[in-house]
């Protein structure tokens, strides 16, 4: 999906701040559990520097960018304005605080897209920036700068992760032909955006009957790998299977210890390497638990690939945020029906080889 | 138009390679005469750093890759494979040769997308890697590499710069209506593609007429700045307009001085500040002498804007390489008819606003 699509007449603040989030968003899947931030720094009327966020525990944006300012230019930085989709932070993480070093550069003003809600700044960069003398603009593109960032915010202001529901119907409406036999309904070039899809995301979940009839293995071949090798347990992707009776078998491609796997079950707790089975209350909702088990333990996001079942769990929960359907050109004629959206608004579409993708947002209607 | 669109499936080595063509594709605009450059270091299928070529001058996408790995994964380097959409240089220009910096290194093997045309590397960045020991591949997605670096192989190769066409036309076909009365028959948000391609290339060319009637600036407002403030000319857009009889008054826009600005003529040469009028032979073809003239002082690329006369001139010597043709949703009924393209292959297009964006290849017959 193309994120970055002009829908407005643009100021000039708003044109700089588009280049942040086309910077930031070249660091998709590789820096949760942070925000993706992009920083430009303009002197009069022109890019002297910019930077993103490269990787969790890397520098900052503002810091890339103000190291990338040449050395012949340096000396404009202190008349320069900053501009980044987030607001700077104001606390000693794994690095200092992005405010103090602006402050620090004599930048007289920052344009920022939005408000960080993480607990430990939400306003106090702003606030120290403003105590500094430094003129801040707040606001500019926050649209755009939300969506950028839809995982972060959702799983800071909703406290579960952002839910991603995906599938691929035939042509005709179904999931899946009659008998279950295995069939690739969708073209092989779809194939790379499903694979970069679960690259991107934190959790990959399906269901009991596609983990045991699709023996998938849930795991990024078809797109470049993002995850660092020594990178811990939360830098990469997670795959989860809800099986209540556990009825997959230990041979399937799940229990292959490649990657961090929790099956969700009604029956035990208990871990074997990277094997981690969740006991589950039988008598509460299995996807508010889901959601909580990955709250709890810092997933900020999760995609959720079948089955039928699975996906209407959570589409009668209202619990997703965003659909994204490969329409394939094949016909089955009969077969497992596809689920039905309600309350979606169609965001973008895509043809892809001979299937068309649509990006669809969960409506929810305003309290 | 989206040039990372996947339309084959892809091997391991393309995948990186890909990315590296994502991560170049972020200095569109700001490097030239060099081109665009990504590279991303991978060990046992994970990326451990990335980078580009982000500003002419500044560091190589080799050396910025390398600067990226965190010093937790430093000693996989020896152990990783390079992926590069162009031939490190071997040569030493503004930077040290990445050659070497990749010797020195102990990066066993090198994955290129291109040689290099440019005289000083050739096949040298190579040689000197295979002479160290490395494993070198080349010619992964040479397709895609060559299509990012278009202006750059069209001036080495061609010893001209890249031709971009461009123009709006009406529902109905015509550029203007009748009377010649200044009318903006495209949507507003075209505008600011519009304006990113002038940011983009090296020149921005009109005709006489286009220049007395509707008196363009040239210039670029709408998108985000790219120029440096302190580059030399070659790192600016220049226009031009060619302007046989110095028809257009000293009062309009392209005579403001706000950027370098070439006027050819058949009647004078001389320069007054930031303006060049550049006297051409009446008797060889304008176009030629044009693009001659360009290539000698250095500008890899064109976009010509118009108007009919001067399109059709380019296209009727065949000197184009590329046409971006705006569908309006507008209706005309009448008035000054759009050029006919021959010989081209529809590569892309894109609604914007209430348009149709449509980009062209010239298919050039082979001989």
């Amino acid at each position: 999906m193309d994120l970055l699509k002009v829908d407005q007449v643009f100021s000039d603040d708003e044109r700089y701040m588009w280049r942040c989030l086309e910077l930031a968003i070249q660091a998709a899947g590789r820096v949760a559990p942070n925000p993706m931030v992009g920083a430009v720094l303009v002197y009069q009327g022109c890019i002297i520097g910019e930077g993103y966020h490269q990787q969790s525990g890397g520098p900052h944006a503002e810091v890339n960018c103000l190291q990338s300012v040449p050395a012949s230019q340096r000396h404009l930085i202190s008349q320069s304005t900053l501009y980044v989709n987030l607001e700077p932070c104001a606390h000693y993480g794994k690095t200092p605080p992005c405010a103090d070093l602006i402050v620090a550069h004599r930048i007289p003003r920052v344009v920022i897209g939005q408000v960080d809600p993480f607990p430990a700044v939400q306003g106090r960069g702003i606030a120290r920036l403003q105590q500094a003398g430094v003129q801040v603009q707040v606001g500019v593109l926050e649209k755009q700068c939300g969506w950028l960032n839809r995982r972060f915010f959702t799983f800071h202001q909703h406290h579960r992760p952002y839910v991603i529901l995906k599938w691929a119907q035939s042509r005709d409406g179904y999931l899946a032909p009659p008998n279950r036999q295995r069939m690739e309904i969708s073209h092989p070039y779809t194939r790379y955006w499903v694979h970069r899809w679960r690259a991107e995301e934190a959790a990959i979940l399906v269901g009991a009957r596609t983990a045991l009839h699709d023996n998938p293995r849930l795991n990024n071949r078809y797109w470049y790998a993002i995850a660092q090798p020594s990178a811990s347990d939360t830098g990469r992707s997670v795959r989860m299977v809800i099986d209540p009776h556990l009825q997959v078998p230990g041979t399937h491609h799940i229990f292959d210890q490649s990657m961090p796997t929790w099956i969700f079950n009604f029956l035990e707790s208990r871990q074997e390497g990277n094997t981690h089975w969740i006991r589950l209350q039988p008598n509460a909702s299995v996807v508010e638990q889901v959601l909580a088990y990955a709250y709890a333990n810092q997933l900020q996001s999760l995609i959720v690939e079948g089955g039928a079942a699975t996906l209407k769990h959570f589409l009668d929960a209202g619990l997703w945020d965003e659909a994204r359907v490969i329409y394939s050109s094949t016909l089955l004629g009969d077969g497992l029906p596809a689920p039905v959206l309600q309350h979606a608004q169609l965001l973008d579409e895509m043809p892809c080889g001979t299937d068309r993708i649509c990006w669809y947002q969960h409506v929810r209607s305003q309290k």
